[in-house]
């Protein structure tokens, strides 16, 4: 429950940046939840946003809150992204996708002015690792990719939900790789990226401006 | 017509490579369908193999003509990919994607043993660019790509069908680009995959093993 607390302190904090008049990219997952709930709330008060969602799961969350949503193309761009994130570490590099959306969250984090990520407390490390690295696969490819990165020492785990694969929202595959020991991820990351079938990684490298760290009862902010 | 019989003339030279046994994978286009109805012929007078087609329309095609197929899952690796290109340079870099299956194409290439491309004369240029590179897109992001794009002088065209967007079989968008003025085609490709929501290039650099050219009523080999 105070893990709780923490991500609601921080998605309280996190949307005093929301002006209105603002595009804000709507992140998915149980901190960006809290976010969605704060902003339904400014909304009904009066905030007047229109808000950019990063998965279905988070339009159905914003719809049903009465925040206005439009599609990444009707946008001239976003002003403002806020989402959570499965690790961060001191260098504010990140790790997500542990709820599946990686691929539309860094496709809007991409196109992103200003980007606020949002954390309990729990999701500091030292180093990216504990966590397992998500990268989503075509499923044409995803067997052999499996195969590669298993000579690669990644160890992937195809991601399974009710016991069939895991479905991403653009009906593509997750495998989830053991990055502890790599010691270089900026090459990880264009390594990954060069293998045909792979679409995107977890891996949001220098893209996050402000991370916002649930802490007891106050927040820790850190900026780039 | 004579570029036609060029091409069937480079395709009937490809499937010497193809031995009983093998795991060949089949292209998609006019000079690869020359390729699938070759082996289909040689099936017939039995010849052992089983094919991985790289589009719906290629499974269709090597279905009727009595292939037996597989997918790349099922699959211990491809033998030897067999398949036509847009463009090849003295270089044997290549420009794929003109029929909109270029990320299973790249997929099958990147999975192969050997990998032989098959073309008329026509397809032989000194630079790469005369003509557009395809790149397949997330719908989702498509739109912020091509503005992307545009910044980057690459002049990006949605590709469109019977006036609706062209879809790939993965259900994703075609932008078809200029690089004309581009003067390094490695760090284009690398550029271009690391931007989410780009799923893959028609650019094939250091893919392919063997070029096979149809020249009037002979053939030249190009091997790397």
């Amino acid at each position: 429950m105070s893990l709780d607390r923490e991500k609601q302190l921080a998605a309280i904090e996190a949307v005093k940046y929301v002006k209105s008049g603002m595009t804000v990219g709507l992140g998915t997952g149980s901190t960006a939840a809290h976010m969605v709930k704060e902003l339904g709330r400014l909304v009904q008060n009066g905030l007047e946003i229109v808000g950019v969602p990063s998965s279905e799961n988070t339009n159905k969350l914003a719809t049903e809150l009465g925040i206005p949503l439009t599609t990444l193309e009707k946008t001239n761009g976003i002003d403002v992204y806020i989402d959570g994130t499965d690790e961060f570490d001191p260098y504010m590099q990140l790790i997500k996708g542990g709820g599946g959306a990686l691929l539309r969250e860094k496709i809007l984090t991409y196109n992103s002015d200003l980007v606020i990520i949002i954390a309990d407390s729990k999701k500091e490390v030292k180093r990216l690792g504990d966590f397992k690295l998500p990268v989503e696969t075509i499923p044409f490819a995803t067997k052999k990719i499996e195969q590669l990165l298993q000579k690669m020492g990644l160890h992937p785990k195809l991601r399974l939900k009710d016991g069939s694969n895991f479905v991403t929202d653009e009906g593509n595959f997750i495998l989830d790789l053991d990055m502890a020991h790599v010691s270089n991820i900026q090459l990880l990351e264009s390594n990954l990226k060069q293998i045909p079938g792979i679409v995107e990684t977890g891996l949001f490298l220098d893209m996050a401006d402000i991370i916002i760290i649930g802490k007891g009862e106050t927040t820790i902010t850190l900026k780039k």
